[in-house]
């Protein structure tokens, strides 16, 4: 039986949770790992450790892959041109993937495409930012490093130009935008496959705290039909546009005045996608798969009325596992899923879902697991 | 964190769906398989491929493992004695494995605590088998060698004494056993911890071509409630009084005069539990993993009305990639889980699983896709 060969660069949870969305698929899922020790490299049959950035072990890699997916945004464009000059399909493609690694490229195309975003133009020193801050009602005003950020990283909101020093610190070109004063913020995950056939997840609320996701519920409460409808419209337009194969995560803002804003996009399995693990018919990384690999879709709707996603970040206590078993025997029906990593404060080792019928009970449900997992709570 | 490592012996796909169950829950799975090509050593990153008939392999092997636990019943009894006595806790034990492994203390111990069984008895010979015919009323009765059987090999229906040579060729005791007249067969599925906790699924109705597992409907339909609750309680009181560690299958005759009538047992994840994947809460490969960890067991209900699985044979072409490419275009909700084997002719190879609220759509469509994968049907 010859299925294909699925090669992932980056050996981080997304790859785990992917490897196993591909067990029941039949592929052989292949991994780029930095190290023996990463998140999927402990449970990946078919491991190459090895440095992404370095283009003959990309190479190397790739050869004997039918097609080569991404667990991140990091490896460089030139990289992916070469692996398709090669013949090697690379899915999504650097055409697409610049728009999740180049901040200003992402904000000038969906610009040019007429899509939402916050005001915004690249900013060059301090003095510029205050320029700019004047031009979007003063401020504090939000500064991005183009390349390099995620969860928080890479991200200041300033209140004065005295605080704009970090930002220009990289070396790296500097977006500003203006604050968006949002209501909430939401994701519209989609996926597409090469021939063009797509699908929509229900848009969910995700909640941050300190710039990292805390909790994705799914669907958005209370979100305005229509506003859905815009969503779901805006992620399956911005992904044939952008030419993206695989998983799309839109992020958004929800503003106080019924607007939807893109805040960024990732073309991978995202965080605000976890859910549909437990909650949805064909989960993110399933479609993740199929679509790479050019098959037919799987059905995205949720399988609850209600489904509830927290992330377990890592606590003052290395030693999780007598808290897992309490919160197993607390509720049965908790789903854990966790990532084989070291504990350190703040990091995310796991996630934890929740589903059912009344969303108050199912909140509480993830709330709970989380918490006491990372061990702010004790009962 | 220290999450324990779960050693599973035989490298079948009930050991490649008991890893992927493994991946969600931080633990280390570790394989003693036959060869790197089996099911479950091309996902398993941690894989020893070796004989587990050789008590130095299986020692091996186990160092480093917390618990030891299996894919299949064939382990030698004296084997699992060996390495408890090293100090190896084995789930299931070797007074409880022993019950799935031979038939015939099976049956004497299961008769001894009152549990109804169809009518056997152990036969010596031809002349025997005549002598035990007449007892139960005549011609045909079934032989089965009490070691060694599965998907219908070392059992035998016969119409006379003449018949019976095959069994008794392999020089194994053989047992005979009347044949019951029953309306279809069940199975009772129940996951037992070392301190006693136990959940039961939903009775299900198993139904077998050929004596391989052709379809599995969860629930059994039309089960009289009487019915459904007198095989789970008896499913949980055998797992109770044999010791059972991890999922008990118990497969049962529904006759046509009201009764259940106990089967086979199997200790280990079970072919009539695979739609639990989709259908349940809580897979069974999740709670076996579970319950030989000493983990609270997680929540068994089901998640939809009717969840249907049906059994993906090989068939006469060895390429199904098409077919499977098909079966999802088809059926976008489909769930294809597909075991990595090389496909030969009546090989299960994988199953399908399909969920919802009408029962006639579920079952046609594993049906459907079943056929398709095997190419019996070619629209």
């Amino acid at each position: 039986m010859t299925f294909p060969v699925v090669g992932m660069v980056g050996g981080g949870q997304l790859a785990r949770m992917t490897h196993e969305a591909g067990i029941p698929l039949g592929i052989t899922f292949r991994l780029l790992s930095d190290t023996p020790q990463d998140s999927a490299a402990r449970v990946v049959n078919d491991v190459v450790v090895g440095d992404y950035r370095d283009l003959a072990t990309l190479r190397a890699f790739a050869k004997g892959c039918d097609v080569i997916t991404f667990d991140h945004e990091h490896v460089p464009t030139e990289h992916l041109r070469a692996l398709e000059a090669d013949g090697i399909p690379v899915r999504p493609g650097p055409d697409a993937l610049v728009h999740a690694q180049d901040k200003g490229v992402m904000r000038a195309r969906l610009t040019e495409l007429g899509v939402d975003c916050p005001r915004h133009r690249i900013v060059t020193d301090p003095a510029d930012v205050a320029r700019f801050a004047t031009e979007v009602g003063g401020f504090p005003v939000v500064l991005k490093t183009v390349r390099g950020g995620y969860d928080g990283k890479g991200v200041w909101l300033v209140r004065s130009e005295a605080e704009t020093g970090d930002a220009f610190r990289a070396g790296v070109p500097v977006l500003g935008e203006e604050r968006v004063d949002f209501r909430r913020e939401l994701a519209a995950n989609v996926v597409r496959s090469p021939h063009g056939q797509a699908v929509a997840y229900p848009v969910v609320e995700s909640r941050q705290v300190d710039g990292v996701c805390d909790t994705v519920i799914a669907p958005a409460p209370d979100l305005a039909p229509r506003l859905s409808a815009h969503a779901q419209e805006m992620a399956l337009r911005i992904a044939a546009e952008l030419g993206v194969v695989g998983h799309l995560a839109v992020e958004l803002f929800e503003t106080r005045d019924g607007r939807v804003l893109v805040n960024e996009l990732a073309m991978r399995p995202h965080n605000s996608g976890h859910w549909t693990q437990d909650g949805a018919v064909t989960s993110q990384f399933a479609n993740h798969l199929r679509a790479v690999l050019d098959l037919p879709l799987g059905d995205p709707r949720p399988r609850a009325p209600w489904t509830v996603m927290s992330n377990v970040l890592g606590g003052e206590y290395p030693e999780m596992y007598p808290a897992y078993l309490h919160c197993m025997a607390r509720d049965p029906a908790l789903k854990i899923h966790m990532y084989g990593k070291d504990v350190r404060p703040g990091r995310k080792v796991g996630h934890v879902n929740t589903f059912g019928d009344d969303l108050a009970d199912v909140t509480e449900r993830a709330r709970h697991a989380a918490d006491y997992l990372r061990g702010l709570i004790d009962e």
